[in-house]
């Protein structure tokens, strides 16, 4: 292998196929990156298996091959080089050494063998969809916290995409709140349902970050690939059946509160100041005469805030994990929201004033007495 | 006590404070913040019985007092403050509840009888200095990092502070480099020499950080002063006697260098890419013909690095510990630099071109054969 390239492209396509190596592995070579020449493009790949990303750079090559190198020399490397031409080379019989010269600087590093690097599953689908990466990225950072954090229930570690003709959702839940976003899509899809690990989605919403326009996302039983122009990421999904959550979802409600959002949050996150450990970290509302108050109270002290609210029904008081509410606050960029309560011991749901975009949904806990 | 404040004060008052609060003590009393009217002044002070700090703001006073809250606790509630407008008040008889209101909100936290609270050592000497603080801080920042981690030489823990009439001098070492950094006052002060422990210089230095102007320092045997308009931080001193390191810094040379400070920083950093571990951390100089080449090896790989300098001397083939040159080359800011060698079992001197504001001092480690 021998070839030049541009140490910018170069750094920004390590960064990317990084986000799917493994830190650690007993197969060292899955703490490598793969570098392939195909043409004139240099592919750099990482894959621990469950997720494989595959960044594509323009590249000068002379000679074509593929090695794959330590991820994190190869990227501390790259990321120090002090001119922006990069030259690569790589001969077998050479030690197995990779040389990458910069500039007056020269680094010669280990190169593994890539006949053992695991391939990527190839996806052979017609079920696809396009979407916009700020919009799919968005999503993702919406819901994701709620994503179940336990392994008890595999298939909640996971997050529901759901094609329905031209709606796209995302529902994440971990059995105290459950999140869902909903957007529109600039045509029909058919239907289809994947669950997507959230951790692999945690690394995919870094990715998109960094991606305007559209991407392409296909689905076959196994494995969802998203394509951008430069990229191609591949995840595993998770199998199993999902629970039916719009089933758990009251359509009904005895109390309707129109809200400030921000008010609110910083109500909430000034409460849960003297909450310090798992045990007490519950916040009371007591809603009633167009207001909400809110109070906290654990060995450090007591907290009394109180807000104007839109309340509308019966009055109540109702406890919250805090860290739970303020999580599904910090998701919501609307000015106002709408909580709906049924009584103290069922979920209250939060949702826009206008429109479906979202809906989060929160159990209470036993308020003590 | 019972008073009102400006918020943003107190919370900038309450972040000094708190760097004198000991994180975990075997008294509660020492993790909080002394609350003290005076007049129409409040006084917040933390005070770990190495290091006290105590801030001023001013307060509109309607009932003199004082009392010692939780210092996390307390900080996290001024930051989230709604108002500007903060009421504190506290009563003894009152279940010894310290109540902050702001906004609408209300906050009731736990006090401590301030009785038990540390005395700051007063300091009673004609000793001091007075010294812009930003030109104090930068010395301190381009020297701690020379500080000796173990405690095996305690007094090599702590920083010397010399006066000399008009000159101000700081000196850090730990048994493998020595940091000098040297200034001018505006006029003469006599002489003293006083050592403070590196930890305190390290808050000390956050603190000046946002102050402009002077300072005054004053010294006693035991302790050291430093008064800003707003703030008053006492240090103890160590004891025991400093090294007399000026005899061990060589006056003559074999080889002197004059480089540019970045490239040269910039090749040991690349070299050091894979040098990741505690036994393999040697970069090698090759000095010789207006060039210095830079090499490095380790398990993972080799590193080649080539840079012009002024060479006047003998060639010399020398190997440092990279992390401590590092460390050096970035409290530099001047664009070259002047190294002078002896041998490559002797220590190469680090200083400006002209003038005398630093002298660094590293000694190589013997290379491998």
């Amino acid at each position: 292998m021998d070839l030049v390239c541009e140490r910018n492209k170069l750094n920004s396509a390590v960064n990317n196929a990084q986000k799917a190596v493994s830190e650690r592995s007993t197969l060292p070579i899955l703490e490598g990156i793969l570098l392939k020449t195909d043409n004139n493009t240099l592919t750099l790949t990482g894959n621990n298996t469950e997720l494989a990303i595959r960044c594509r750079i323009e590249s000068d090559v002379k000679e074509q091959g593929s090695v794959v190198v330590s991820s994190k020399i190869f990227s501390d490397i790259v990321k120090r080089l002090p001119d922006n031409r990069v030259h690569i080379e790589y001969k077998k019989d050479h030690n197995n050494i990779v040389t990458l010269r910069s500039g007056n600087s020269k680094f010669d590093i280990l190169g593994i063998d890539p006949i053992d690097f695991p391939d990527i599953p190839k996806i052979i689908s017609d079920n696809f969809i396009t979407i916009s990466a700020k919009k799919f990225n968005n999503m993702i950072k919406k819901t994701i916290f709620a994503v179940a954090q336990d392994e008890t229930k595999p298939v909640f570690t996971g997050e529901l995409l759901s094609i329905d003709n031209d709606e796209i959702r995302l529902v994440a839940l971990d059995g105290f709140r459950l999140a869902i976003r909903n957007d529109k899509m600039d045509r029909n899809y058919g239907t289809n349902k994947v669950i997507i690990p959230g951790k692999n989605l945690s690394e995919i919403s870094k990715i998109l970050s960094d991606i305007d326009g559209d991407i392409t996302i296909i689905f076959d039983d196994k494995s969802v690939q998203i394509n951008t122009e430069e990229i191609t990421i591949v995840s595993r999904l998770l199998s199993g059946n999902f629970i039916n959550y719009e089933k758990i979802i009251p359509t009904e409600y005895k109390t309707r509160v129109i809200a400030d959002t921000r008010e609110f949050q910083d109500s909430i996150e000034r409460a849960s100041v003297i909450l310090r450990d798992e045990k007490s970290n519950t916040v009371k509302l007591n809603i009633n005469n167009n207001r909400i108050e809110i109070t906290s109270s654990s060995e450090h002290g007591s907290v009394y805030e109180e807000m104007a609210a839109n309340v509308e029904g019966l009055d109540i008081e109702i406890g919250f994990n805090s860290k739970y509410l303020i999580e599904i606050l910090r998701a919501i960029d609307d000015e106002s929201i709408c909580m709906e309560f049924t009584n103290n011991v069922g979920p209250c749901i939060i949702k826009p004033i206008d429109g479906n975009s979202y809906i989060y949904f929160i159990l209470p806990v036993k308020l003590a007495r």
